[in-house]
């Protein structure tokens, strides 16, 4: 996940971003924070596929040191954290609605809404927009 | 990378995605397939990213085996083999290139024209289109 220079395996901007996110665990983490909005460690940890804590732990600090998230005080309750997805982290948004769309569509026992992908082929731009409208608010 | 039910980590259609693509090298050779055009084996594993002969075969196999990709006799000289997209495969151009135009955006050192991020911004449809009725024609 390296960022020096040296680390580059090309200038190939795909290649850049697999750099930064090319794991599964970094995407199932980036989903439950961009689209299903939980923000605290505990709600991370209960996601349904079982990550396990020293790997949530680890995937929280590399996004936070790419500026993915920051880690801030939760303002309802100062003595716990939560973690905020960053303008860099939201323009992911679009990546993991399609990934979600593809998903929904090549897997016959899909979990997903029949209305999302739906709505997702008919109007992408207006469900992009409401879960990024939804993160820049929060 | 498992297909079996037993193997499902949930339902979720990203989490389905990720186990079919939840790697660097496989989403790579995706680029070129998708985006590059490149049809031989000797055109993908000459990735400027460096991928090793072994990788590139176990990806190839493995996206075979998932239905994306079909191996062929290449037309223009029956001894040599091609590689071509599914429909299946195909409908994954619109993730690649929100990767590419993701990692476009955030990387100073981008190799990326700022012509494709541009129009990608301003007509993301008509980029989509271009690839994907290539590949079609293909």
């Amino acid at each position: 996940m390296g960022r020096a220079v040296t680390d580059r395996r090309s200038g190939c901007p795909i290649s850049y971003a697999l750099d930064l996110l090319g794991d599964k665990w970094t995407l199932l983490v980036l989903r439950d924070l961009l689209l299903m909005n939980k923000r605290h460690y505990r709600e991370l940890l209960a996601a349904e596929e079982g990550i396990a804590t020293n790997i949530l732990a680890d995937r929280l600090k590399r996004l936070e040191a790419q500026g993915l998230i920051n880690r801030e005080a939760d303002p309802r309750d100062r003595r716990q954290l939560i973690y905020r997805v960053t303008d860099k982290g939201i323009s992911l948004v679009p990546v993991l609605l399609e990934l979600a769309a593809w998903g929904a569509r090549h897997d016959e026992m899909t979990a997903a809404p029949k209305a999302f992908a739906e709505e997702f082929r008919t109007d992408r731009d207006r469900v992009v927009a409401r879960f990024t409208d939804r993160l820049q608010d929060d």
